[in-house]
């Protein structure tokens, strides 16, 4: 509080939460939503076979956060659709992404500069779902600070928590996937902005609300612009998702339980170093002979991301050895 | 009115209005509904080995609108099992069809002239259910359109929007095409009722509820007893909805947005029309070896079938040819 | 109650009734819930890939009823999760099961003594949690008896019922199979315990209570005892589900609508036995190619998972011979 007076931040924060989303934030949101999808592999493709599907899936995209915050609530999931100012916005920004002559509205929003200001417009509105969902779970369920982080969670970040159910809409179904295995970096900033929102609504934060939605605002935009700028899609918490992952997921000890996953995941390693090429056509091979009816295990391409998020093969291979 | 009165429809209409489903046209909806459930690739096996799966996807078909409407609006799943009377009788029409001694039952139902009563009954029923769910959402939501439009389509049509979940509680799962996807002739006359019946609500359109009921049941029976006659499976609407679709979603202009798509599409012709058999026997493989964890776009099957609503595939060519 | 009188089992009965399930007979539950998840083929990668989904996934194993019961009565779903002593105590078995320092955990209760103590209380909280449902049921839709048990059945199998689900959020699919086509022992026994404390709740069953609580968790309890110390997954109702098939739902006439059917198994029948390797290599090859992009019929499956319950080969055999 003192060092947002002094800064002479507090007037700033202020300002910002006596912003309006309705309606140019909403209208961000709903462009880079609907960009988004559109940039999904088939969704042009299902956009002129079926617009009604595509309108459907878009309007899971822009809404994701209010459905399923409301199946999880118990209320109505049709009352997002009650809303006709924000579904009328929505439907026409889906019209004009999809079916505008020339295609001028997705040619001028895909530019780079427009993209950038609307994907930091769209990451304030994230703070501002985050905190409503947080804010009501407070209202029903006084001191359960899971139901908080998770109403606030599923608010901020319904459309990616969704996307397996958005996908069958549109056709696809990947169930080998989802944002609980692999989280993407929005489904993971809005679950770190759940969190802090919950602790700071439960006073174990001390901080005031307009202040942290200022600096997780900030905090947001920020990276965005810096990820979408330097198209690295590296999370700024890798470090400390892996101290924490080695501290407290890894069991403890090699020898006890790890030990014949690590040997087969050396001697998997030792494979693809060695025959990198017939492994990539065998598994694209077995891939599509085993088909989904027999229960694939999702850990190889998950221990594949996992690896690269780590940033830590080296210490892998020396484990292995050390094992052997 | 002034029509209605001359052509002395308006004691029917008041007739029909107060015509009561229970228990002769319900009894035909549920009979239409499990037949054609028995009808499905595979029932009937089901049927035989898990008796309780079935009566579970019957009970789907003969309810699945009340309960798709029920989860809309956040209200009990199991309020449709609770009026036990309705239940039972699904139960006992299920039982007749699926277990009767000699199939008497099902060779019955399916002789045309009675099944083509039983359909018409059960169209009839279309009629009573989109009303009340438009008017159940009316209730509840004032002046959304929308709302009411989603409620009283999932109430009349809600066997076929959970068609994808009822399919998995028998075993089977067809991602790749759902009801919004690829809409069938009962989808799309519930969507035009509840359309309907939903501007009829808010006086946008200036008929009387019993007269509408009287003109939506009229239409509804005669063009499924046409469709069921004739064994044609053509919609009513080809016309209307390819000009709708032609003038919307098309993007106006076959230089930008489709050029690339609708090239392909050429090419593809081309391909096919030159070597269909190779084609064919090339898809079935690469269907069969990719199964599905690629993300297959469903664009195919529906760019086809779109090709077969719009009985336009010479314009296509003609457009194919102008374009290169 | 005479008998009950005689026995001195009255104040038996009245203890257990009174027993309370936290924390030491919910902290089985969990435990006995989180190691069968870890006993699922690719769980334990999963853990080691993703925690959190691994933790969501505990939760469905451990709260499934709750969460299923709650849908089911238009309840919010994320209630159970707002009892935090529960989610506390099942988070913590969860971290002990699977990321315990040299697997200490897992290893104690896996061996049999301790395993089959604790199999024994989880089985106890089943009778809490079946009555739990079917009274609250009852208190909202006093006399249907369908959503009595509905409910009580969910509260108490939940976990299997949603498995299509859970396995879902591990990245696993398997629409093929689902506790409605191939019921499990836990979900059947759960399913009896429904009907009849919905039956005593209604006084169709001329019982206490607190009578029929210990008759069941005894039954239970002494069941799955002998199932885990034999090793036998033979149900006890084998018999009496034979019969009710028999009796109910095989059509009663060989002639009229199974002959087709009953032909082809026959015929499925000889092929397999006269050339079983040539056929199991065909069907894993045929499930390799067809993957799950064409509508495959559960049935053979079934068929094969009935057999064996009936354990009625010959009989079969037999049934074929007469119609050939």
């Amino acid at each position: 509080m003192d060092l947002f007076g002094l800064l002479q931040l507090d007037e700033l924060s202020h300002g910002l939460a006596n912003l309006s989303m309705f309606p140019f934030f909403d209208m961000a949101h709903y462009i880079v939503s609907i960009l988004s999808l559109r940039e999904q592999p088939g969704a042009f493709e299902v956009s002129r076979a079926s617009p009604l599907a595509c309108w459907f899936s878009s309007m899971l995209f822009c809404f994701g956060g209010a459905i399923l915050s409301a199946i999880m609530l118990a209320e109505p999931v049709v009352a997002p659709l009650s809303n006709s100012t924000s579904v009328l916005l929505a439907s026409i920004t889906w019209y004009l992404v999809f079916y505008c002559p020339m295609d001028l509205v997705y040619s001028c929003a895909a530019l780079l500069p427009l993209r950038l200001v609307l994907s930091g417009m769209k990451e304030v509105t994230r703070t501002w779902k985050v905190l409503g969902g947080v804010a009501q779970a407070h209202g029903k369920y006084k001191d359960s600070l899971l139901v908080m982080i998770a109403i606030g969670w599923a608010k901020g970040a319904g459309g990616g928590l969704i996307s397996n159910f958005e996908q069958l809409v549109r056709g696809v179904w990947k169930p080998e996937t989802n944002e609980l295995l692999k989280m993407s970096y929005p489904t993971k900033i809005t679950l770190i902005g759940a969190v802090l929102f919950a602790l700071q609504q439960t006073h174990y934060l001390p901080l005031r609300t307009h202040h942290l939605m200022l600096i997780y605002t900030v905090f947001t935009v920020v990276n965005k612009s810096r990820m979408m700028l330097t198209g690295s899609s590296a999370s700024p918490f890798a470090v400390i998702e892996l101290a924490i992952y080695k501290t407290l997921f890894t069991g403890h000890s090699p020898y006890a339980a790890l030990t014949g996953e690590v040997q087969k995941a050396c001697l998997d390693h030792g494979a693809t170093n060695g025959t990198t090429s017939t492994a990539g056509s065998k598994e694209i091979g077995g891939n599509g002979a085993a088909g989904k009816s027999t229960p694939v295990s999702p850990v190889k391409r998950q221990k594949g991301s996992l690896q690269a998020k780590e940033e830590s093969e080296d210490a892998d291979t020396a484990n292995c050895k050390k094992i052997n």
